[in-house]
């Protein structure tokens, strides 16, 4: 039997771990899937991405038409979409398998593990091997609901997607969260006609009650938007084409047919398939890895990281783990804490949605007390320039200490106007020192950040 | 003789000056120009960049087809976006101007003043006033060369190429600064041929010499870029086309021909016009009213602030100013200073450029130990999305503290990009701490300076 310094379960975040300073251990890298390097380069951040920014393009004639400037789309070349996208992301995916194949220090197993006992993990290529420490970070994976024929159909989730031999000319998306939002954007701006099928009464409910109602109603603008639809069963149809059969909040039902399915009804981390039970490693309630704040699990010597134990299920969390497991590694005796104080998201839809701590209603529930503040794109020289008139930054802040709570804004460039928001908080820069402390650029977006903090009505304005 | 409380001098930013807390104060308030609001809102940032937008998209289809998105430009109205511009910012001066004249401590006097005395002023309207106190914030004026034949052309300024009846087939832009570049875009995405005649070796010289580098390159791919050009003589042709002769760095000459000669080659401040010296006012070698931390001028009682003083010439430094003039009117006893330490300003131009503290080379004239680092957007996931080749950012630091020096963008986004490294500066905040203690969203374009920030050679990465 085999023994190693280190054991890897994961190539995505914690592929970064063993460097230099792990040169002098004998690490076993465990992959399970064909592709390597995990959620975000293969099936996640990364190619959504480079979907979603030539969607953006193919989106702009409309508002480009209004403007004054006759865009006309001729037509967008999946195949060669896909191609270039999978063509770059493949040879990276192939290239780190080889990096630690090629490796003096490092053995790579491909195959699905399992514990069998403490520090002993059966990696499933035949072997059986331990370990002094062991990195979960075996990420996440999504799941299909329990919908009466799903397994009769061609079904397709973010894993599936973004392969498809040819656009479609109809998709139904099963769901409402980032997933569903990002891939209508995709779609959607390619001219493939979607359909969408909520459960409930909004796209992106655990986004600020505003932000999610906004997006909702822009989205309801663009793609056939079916809100309190519940999936009864699906049937399948000649070719791979599918029919969805839903029931409206009335109880009445509806049938939705098209060449796809995609549903996208959220991701379960992978701690169920590698018996972590027979390691001492427990798992709470939602199946994630219980983990201190040094990422520690419950089993000694055994760190986690990433979707298998952050109900974040962000690459940027995923990475800021890393980088403390990686040191508490090196440094047994001097570890360092995780900081998961002001984590924040984007969704890269039409229109991006960017939010960083509380959302109204979580203020709310919470009784903090806050002040609030909209401020409309609408109102500052680049969304004149734009003509914007459907978005806005919505900030709550502490009345007293002027200090924000919450950032969340939707509209173009939310993803990169949030960070200096990201950054106040993160290191407690009130918000009215925040807007006069620094200048501000006329007329560049970032005014939209400023005179939202402006608009803030603290007690104290210093 | 009429007596006021206060005078101000120009409409620009100084019209946000009177707000509720001088109701009891008799203001008199100048504007020599047939628009009121002054250069920005009329003739500056803000019709400019409503122009900017749409050359923006009229751009994309290049990039686009390059991603797999046939978008194809069909044409630009230009008489709507004009007209849709102007109808916009026509009515807000014309609102503005009228707000003051409604107001009832408020008189308008709408002509070339001067001063004949020691807070005395000819209103230029018959009338001469005087006022306890004296605001400057007259602006500047864009200039034109001493060139043989030019006044027997038809020349524009960025005062009137925005009002032009019609789109030219071709533009001949003489200068290189940021003016240049800005037109340069919107009227080549627009399509218009474009020839820049540029007397120097490289665009944006007053940018950090890579950033200039590869601005220029950039250009002269779109544009007929002539560098080491000086214009020698202008003649006029029919209609109300113009020739330009201009001789390269050999000395030999050469002719352009173009339906509309934009000359950009710089302003200058409006001082000159105020007879400023019977009020004791002094300006500098350049002609900028001289001012004190408190925006005071040599006269007591007379503040100046924005263009006729500030060498910036922008507008967010002009709004600052102001606000620190209004403070320190209301509240003599207890002045406060402005602050133009870490002050930025942006090129809206394809691509971008936004830029604040030092450049290289201003660090290697000083003497400034720094070290520098340079990402390229192609480095970043979102860059991957953009398939960009083009843009960086640079930063120079403190290799001792960690702190900004200076940070240069070019590439898309800049001028909402920088803003965190703006804070940064202004705040103290090192530059491995805002790397480290704070979430970058992935794959957000703000990786782009985490990643340079990271990038950065410092001896204490603390």
């Amino acid at each position: 039997m085999h023994h190693f310094d280190l054991c890897i379960i994961g190539s995505g975040s914690g592929n970064s771990i063993p460097d230099d300073r792990f040169a002098g251990q004998r690490v076993a890298m465990i992959e399970k899937n064909p592709v390597y390097g995990g959620t975000c380069l293969n099936v996640g951040c990364i190619p959504t991405k480079m979907f979603v920014y030539p969607a953006d393009l193919a989106a702009s004639p409309a508002q480009a038409r209004r403007l004054g400037v006759d865009l006309d789309l001729d037509g967008v070349r999946w195949a060669d979409i896909r191609d270039r996208i999978f063509g770059r992301i493949d040879a990276i995916s192939a290239g780190g398998a080889k990096y630690r194949e090629d490796s003096d220090n490092v053995t790579l197993f491909r195959a699905p593990a399992h514990f069998v006992g403490p520090r002993t993990l059966d990696t499933g290529t035949g072997e059986v091997i331990t370990a002094e420490k062991y990195v979960i970070a075996a990420g996440s994976r999504a799941t299909l609901p329990d919908v009466p024929g799903l397994d009769q159909v061609t079904v397709h989730t973010s894993d599936t997607v973004m392969r498809l031999d040819r656009q479609p000319a109809s998709m139904i998306i099963v769901g409402g969260g980032f997933v569903a939002a990002e891939f209508a954007h995709i779609f959607g701006a390619y001219g493939t006609q979607v359909t969408i099928l909520q459960r409930s009464e909004a796209l992106l409910r655990q986004e600020d009650r505003d932000v999610s109602r906004r997006f909702t109603e822009l989205t309801a603008r663009k793609v056939d938007l079916r809100l309190r639809h519940a999936v009864r069963r699906v049937e399948p149809l000649a070719g791979d084409r599918v029919a969805v059969i839903a029931a409206d909040a009335a109880g009445a039902e509806h049938r939705f047919e098209a060449d796809v399915l995609l549903v996208a009804t959220g991701r379960v981390p992978n701690g169920d398939t590698l018996n972590l039970s027979a390691a001492g490693v427990e798992v709470d309630q939602d199946g994630y890895v219980i983990v201190d704040d040094h990422q520690q699990t419950t089993a000694k010597g055994v760190f986690a990281l990433g979707d298998v134990c952050s109900p974040y299920q962000l690459k940027h969390v995923a990475n800021h783990e890393a980088r403390v497991v990686q040191h508490n590694l090196l440094h047994p005796d001097a570890m360092i804490t995780a900081d998961h104080r002001y984590v924040p998201h984007a969704v890269f839809a039409e229109p991006q949605v960017a939010s960083v701590g509380l959302t109204e209603q979580q203020a709310e529930e919470r009784g903090i007390p806050y002040v609030t503040a909209i401020q409309e794109y609408a109102s500052i020289a680049y969304g004149w320039a734009m003509e914007d008139t459907d978005h806005f930054a919505k900030l709550l802040a502490d009345p007293d200490t002027g200090l924000l709570l919450g950032a969340h804004l939707i509209g173009p460039q939310a993803s990169s106007l949030i960070q200096p928001l990201i950054q106040a908080m993160s290191f407690g820069l009130p918000a009215h020192r925040m807007a006069r402390g620094q200048y501000w650029i006329h007329p560049a977006m970032a005014e939209l950040v400023e005179n939202a903090l402006l608009a803030l009505p603290l007690r104290n304005r210093q």
